[in-house]
């Protein structure tokens, strides 16, 4: 290695406000060592991390309203989202399918579309950033395989009208997918319609190593039937399995063990409670930004997008923040558990020392 | 949780004669464990944690011959294999691409072509498991957009005439993939053809996570030419990051810090006695069961497949053995870095118990 592991230093989360990651709950972390070498793509080997993630998969469905879930971990929401559009596309009638999504989509969808070879329809979001209904139904079509909702999008934090949304997609035959890879361990407590028991949602991503502070990797799909995960089941001739709805083989058991031990320690008063210390400390954040001058994306989630001139950007980088930019040009903040009134409470000093 | 997980118990290794995978090397687990929450996919944020990948690909690159290596630590060989299809389908000049690989090659193949849309042709192995060239040959032609060839087959360790069926595939104007998976860290050590260095080869996929001691997930792809990741590279506005050519997003920081630790413990010295150790050790098991009147598969790399009784097969999993069967019914072990001479001889104590 041109420099050694040992003198490598992993970046802290002190001045991190950009990621959707965070540190692990100190129960998942120790779960994550003790499950690191177990491989829930072998069951038949490894068959303690195969109940662990059963499990989980029921945890999950707990947390977004579906009592019998089918699902898995995943190893994050991309793959979740890629698997939700590859079940779609099999699914399907047409031998054309496409897909519809708002701008505001994670770009795991383009990256789904172009491996599944489906057509992806991005239709631009409204004024507040979030799906717009009427211009999604003008996009979608009797080939139109999937519509996506997105709760608690990468950019703004927004939730789409997802049972309006899920209304589009029925209407069309089509199936309906939620995106709440990061949204969906706050929206329990939010107030949003944004799940199974509030829509008709067929298949939904969420990821335990977000907001869920579980390990990476460890993301989730859940779905409402079974033949969800048959249109995914390859068959194998190996390892004893008969097929795989996954997209990789050999899988982390870290991830799962670290999945199941933040939910037993988290779920649901200690997610809850961090809802409401997130979102207050996100409109704490707006207001002094506001009062600063910059304009600010009025935050639905915990999550605060704000104009902010180039030459601050650059020169609270300098000074170790880690800072976003949405495609449009703003400055975001991720207000992510290890996220706290302290470390916001500096980024705000140094950055009035940039500002006009 | 059905049962907490402080309560469930990881499986041990002591008795796991089935899986491609072990126990990580102790500065592996280490240097996993510092970079546990740092992101590889988000080098924006986390920037060491894209420096070490660097240098883990660079390293790959000694491994496997190729001096100025692309490529990128995935979430294991599936996603490499994937990958490989996917760049050689994107990049193939005929609308109906089809992909020849030998019946031995891993099932992630038939994940792949499902999820590309590519039409797979298996070709019957020959009668010692490995690819027939001239039954290749016969089965390319102008549509093919790739060969593959595997170095260290799943089921009986073969390694396939490499350099000739690179020819066939260059004869054809086709793509190059080999899949070193699971053989990639014996094969510098083995005699045998197979990387880069010796053949015309386009893409190969090593698993750090396997026999390189590293953690899950933390799988290899490389490629010769720059075109194979520019071919996988999908636009994004997110994350200050102009592209992105994995399969994932999120990505684990542990398994690329384990994958770098684990090199720099082991490259060259430790993995060439550790391939010398296997495969004698191999070689001895396959004398002792044929001694015991087993028909057994001549070990070519560290792994023993042998016929054995349906009874004795399930005697020995109910006394706690941890063995693979192959498609033709066959026992499989895998002499991983944590299979040593005691437990075999255990093994093979209770297997006396039950043989004939």
């Amino acid at each position: 290695m041109r420099t050694p592991v040992a003198e490598r230093r992993p970046q802290s989360f002190e001045r991190v406000l950009s990621s959707m990651c965070t540190e692990p709950h100190p129960a998942a972390r120790a779960a994550a060592d003790r499950f690191l070498t177990s491989n829930p793509g072998d069951p038949a080997t490894y068959g303690e991390i195969g109940d662990i993630e059963a499990d989980v998969v029921d945890a999950l469905g707990d947390l977004a309203g579906l009592s019998e879930p089918n699902g898995y971990v995943a190893s994050g929401g991309t793959e979740a989202n890629i698997q939700a559009m590859h079940a779609a596309r099999n699914l399907a009638e047409t031998a054309e399918p496409n897909v519809v999504t708002p701008t505001s989509a994670h770009f795991s969808f383009h990256k789904a579309a172009e491996l599944l070879g489906v057509e992806l329809r991005t239709v631009p979001t409204d004024a507040d950033h979030r799906a717009d209904v009427d211009a999604v139904t003008a996009a979608v079509d009797e080939d139109t395989a999937l519509v996506v909702g997105v709760a608690g999008s990468t950019e703004y934090g927004r939730v789409d009208p997802i049972p309006a949304l899920a209304d589009v997609a029925a209407d069309a035959g089509a199936r309906f997918h939620v995106d709440a890879a990061w949204g969906g361990y706050y929206l329990p407590f939010s107030g949003h319609d944004w799940g199974f028991a509030d829509a008709d949602v067929d298949t939904l991503t969420v990821d335990p190593h977000k907001a869920g502070r579980a390990v990476v990797p460890s993301g989730g799909i859940l779905a409402r039937e079974q033949e969800t995960l048959d249109a995914l089941a390859v068959e194998t001739p190996y390892l004893e399995t008969q097929s795989q709805a996954t997209l990789t083989g050999t899988r982390s058991g870290a991830g799962v063990a670290a999945a199941a031990a933040a939910m037993e320690a988290l779920w649901p008063d200690g997610y809850r409670e961090e809802y409401e210390r997130a979102a207050s400390l996100a409109d704490w954040l707006a207001a002094e930004l506001r009062g600063r001058g910059c304009r600010v994306v009025d935050p639905e989630l915990p999550l605060v997008a704000f104009e902010l001139p180039e030459a601050a950007f650059s020169a609270v980088r300098e000074a170790g923040w880690r800072l976003a930019r949405t495609g449009a040009g703003e400055a975001r903040v991720v207000v992510m558990p290890h996220v706290t009134r302290e470390m916001l409470t500096a980024f705000l000093a140094d950055l009035d020392a940039h500002l006009d």
